[in-house]
């Protein structure tokens, strides 16, 4: 099932039209989002994911978003939710009509059900191919109009990435940057495990802040674990004890194949990281 | 005014609502677009727009576009537009609907009314703005998920760089790869004039293929001008006798400013090379 409503409170629905042909985020991918899961009528990171909505939004020069409109409209759809224990909430947030100068953006929250391959990949692991992401760490900073950093509508390369990781047997990506330094992947962040370490690179080298990633990270710091943010070159990737990809919907999702090569059994650590970061939300 | 009419042969009423919010367009960027501009009721180089619109899609892997239902789509808008005597016509090819197996591309033509912005551009030239791309200009069949060289929706980039011209007190921008050679605009090709010859660069340096630079450079040629088809580092563009930004709907508009400084005065270079353009059009 999918639940839709609109930051105005307004339920609607989503098998029906509700968006003009000349929005900006069908014409010129122009806005932002987050995807947050919802378990058991808890959103996951809320306040994370409004944090980095609104830094996205500031971003591409986009109004300042309601934080409190968002509750509401996250809780609306919980509240309307029939469907299985998991939700896939995406806040949409986006320009508005093109050409319209008292465009207001568009703005709406969908919740959807778990695929069953996100089920499989949290339950089996993935395998994923290293890509090139063709740019530089040292972007960021110097280059805002790239918009390194931010959840854009625009992720035609992202799943562009994705199918050419089908078209090479795996099923997900992690992009590399010109220097050889690990960034993100398409839709998740790169968490990198050595003995009792948890490694993810910084969001300066122009990746998004992950916010599973995160959580993750805090949940594990109070377990016992530390936790490092700096670069790592792609190389480390298949020496280390664990690789895993973070995103809200798939949580911490392992890699056991790296550009067809296994990587070392990380089942073990995989489950016990898992369980730190789910037994938060018991 | 506005006329839309869909890939079926269905007009529809472009102040209503059309698209279901998990369109992928929406979503994800996921699609591909052209902007073709109608004067006197005839589409200028529909064919190079069709062709592209097939290249891009190929790049995407989204199902090869019918060329002759585009065909009627375009005179459908065309023939039931009742506004001025030019036409901007876009033609957008979506993924569909995120998550169902059996989706079919959204597609469909908005005819739209030219910008008055445009007509001020076109007649009275433009400041611009140097902006780094990012890229190499090697990553293009290197990295084919990158999508250089695709015209996607996914044009959120494109968008932030001219609000940071606009910041910067220009109109326009043109992209420079890591090396200073010029790329393209984010809407835009680029032509750079010295004597009695036009230089662009090549697309294969991760760049759309102009159809409107395309179709001033055969024009040009068959007035007597000579074409150079290679790449120029951006520290050509302050010493050149002209430099023009040319798209479909813009046409060849001349860059008069370009980084705060005055370029040389093209305004009779221009004028001959817009006459040339437009003549094939009388």
């Amino acid at each position: 099932m999918r639940v839709l409503a609109f930051l105005d409170g307004t339920l609607a629905d989503p098998d029906q039209a509700h968006l003009r042909v000349d929005d900006l985020s069908v014409l010129r991918g122009d806005g932002v989002f987050e995807t947050i899961l919802v378990t058991d009528g808890r959103p996951r990171e809320l306040g994370p994911h409004l944090d980095r909505l609104a830094r996205s939004a500031a971003m591409l020069d986009l109004p300042e978003p309601d934080r409190a409109a968002w509750e509401r409209v996250v809780q609306l759809v919980i509240d309307n939710w029939s469907g299985g224990s998991e939700i896939a909430l995406k806040l949409v947030y986006t320009r508005g009509v093109e050409g319209d100068p008292n465009a207001t953006p568009t703005a709406f929250a969908l919740g959807m059900e778990i695929d069953e391959k996100v089920k499989r990949a949290r339950a089996e692991g993935i395998a994923a191919v290293t890509l090139e992401r063709g740019i530089g760490t040292d972007l960021m900073e110097r280059a805002p109009w790239l918009l390194l950093g931010a959840k854009s509508l625009s992720y035609a390369v992202n799943m562009a990435a994705v199918r050419e990781a089908a078209r090479r047997g795996a099923s997900d990506v992690i992009f590399t940057a010109t220097d050889g330094s690990v960034l993100e992947g398409p839709t998740s962040a790169v968490i990198l495990v050595r003995g009792r370490t948890l490694y993810t690179p910084p969001p300066t080298i122009g990746i998004l802040p992950g916010t599973t990633q995160g959580d993750v990270f805090r949940a594990a710091e109070r377990a016992g674990w530390q936790t490092v943010v700096e670069s790592f070159p792609a190389s480390e990737l298949t020496s280390a004890d664990a690789v895993f990809l973070a995103s809200s919907v798939r949580k911490v999702t392992r890699v056991h194949t790296l550009d067809g090569q296994p990587l070392a059994d990380s089942t073990e650590l995989h489950a016990e990281l898992a369980k730190v970061y789910d037994s938060q939300y018991d």
